[in-house]
């Protein structure tokens, strides 16, 4: 309501309206001019609202407080709102520690991704990332370690991603893999540990070899290292924002602003 | 060096002198009153390190530029440092977003930790935090999310984890898990998710479901939360101190200072 009252989004509520209206006059927040439309329940609310998407008549979605999957599920159902691409999640993050914004992939949808879904998740991350005008976004594939080992499917795959980057099988980035942490972020640990490489200590993309590590790490910048952020599910015909209920009124208006850039890329390179 | 000379620690150095005596000149690091063992090479030097730990002449490990496989795989073949429980490393952080140290395992180790050898990872953890005088450390076993997911198995680990509590299996600390990064250390993240729990919000130990997660959690403290911290394994007979190549004289103290107290530990508990 923030975002539209301020002329930033025009907001279209798809909630149990009466449940809605109590709620908003409890919280003291006037639902001014935002479209509501009436359902009797938050499975319905998915439902017409990715239908709502897939005709063309929303241009974003923005989680409320139903759950995730309930959300995904229905978009993944409607076939008007597939791309080729697997959808996946990427956080944004300003932190004091470093000098750029840090994309942070994927931390909330994909729990223990393919090598095909990484490369979706690469090429998702990258396109948020040129969309906020990174040219070139140098992307960490990260791992526990920078050597490739046998050991770790992590760092195979991190290879394997980088030669897809190589054959333009993933498009726009400059990847590097496997990186440890400390690699990816410090010059200083990357020369200590003899890494030749453009991506290497100023990472823009740290792609997380699963989803526990990816929201590990998204869940501590925010709480110990002192970071805002936001974030996009990319991958659907429209951008999804996944907000969660800890979030503050300034992250969801956030996440809506990035979501109100990508859908204007969407609408201005139409697939 | 530094300790040594402080007269923390007297320092047992086991390596080919020759090149050993070159490097200290070259930093200008007087060796002092050190021991020097001459030994052919790096492997050698493990062996003879874990040997002289086996026999009692040394109280702790602490590796030096050889690599970590090499020193660990020479100390699980020596019956002499073993005990019942898995060798694992714990990370020890004090970090200005945080109001007490925080424990970090395992990070270095374990690559993929099954159900059994997490109980030992934990309770190694729990026997670090009791020795630096936590009386009952509070242990957060980490997941993605803070419910049990069928399709999430460190989610079952976790719940597996808290029972074996329950029954005696691990003792000595207070478990909750599944918890995310958010709720085990924000109260307000817990009290929003509704989370009832003596552990969340406050967590002394955060017990990461494989090596990736715990070492990007480890490493991003470091780089962007600003911490300093120190680490050990434990679970051989012996301390063994892991530091690493982009480690200060500072962490190596500390570490020194972390294998000497668990060292007295051991000598004063026998098992």
């Amino acid at each position: 309501m923030d975002a539209h009252r301020a002329g930033l989004i025009h907001a279209v509520l798809i909630a149990p309206e009466k449940k809605l209206r109590v709620l908003a006059v409890e919280a003291g927040i006037d639902l001014g001019t935002a479209d509501i439309i009436d359902v009797p329940h938050s499975h319905a609310a998915a439902e017409l609202a990715a239908q709502m998407a897939a005709d063309r008549q929303l241009e974003a979605l923005m989680k409320g407080s139903l759950h995730t999957d309930e959300l995904i599920h229905a978009v993944v159902m409607q076939k008007g709102l597939r791309t080729g691409r697997r959808m996946s999640h990427v956080f944004r993050f300003e932190t004091p520690a470093y000098p750029k914004p840090l994309y942070i992939t994927d931390a909330a949808l994909n729990i223990a991704p393919s090598l095909s879904e990484k490369a979706d998740i690469v090429q998702n991350a990258i396109l948020l990332a040129q969309i906020m005008g990174v040219a070139e976004p140098k992307v960490a594939i990260l791992a526990a370690v920078e050597t490739v080992n046998p050991n770790m499917p992590s760092t195979l795959d991190a290879a394997a991603l980088c030669k897809m980057a190589d054959r333009g099988q993933i498009k726009g980035g400059l990847l590097d893999g496997p990186l440890a942490f400390d690699n990816a972020v410090s010059m200083h640990a990357a020369e200590i540990k003899h890494i030749t490489s453009r991506v290497a200590g100023q990472a823009d993309i740290l792609v997380a070899p699963d989803l526990e590590s990816g929201n590990m790490m998204a869940k501590q910048l925010e709480y110990l290292g002192g970071a805002s952020g936001c974030g996009l599910v990319l991958g659907a015909r429209v951008p999804i924002a996944l907000t969660s209920r800890a979030d503050t009124a300034t992250t969801r208006s956030a996440s809506a602003l990035l979501a109100k850039l990508i859908a204007h890329h969407y609408r201005t390179h139409p697939a």
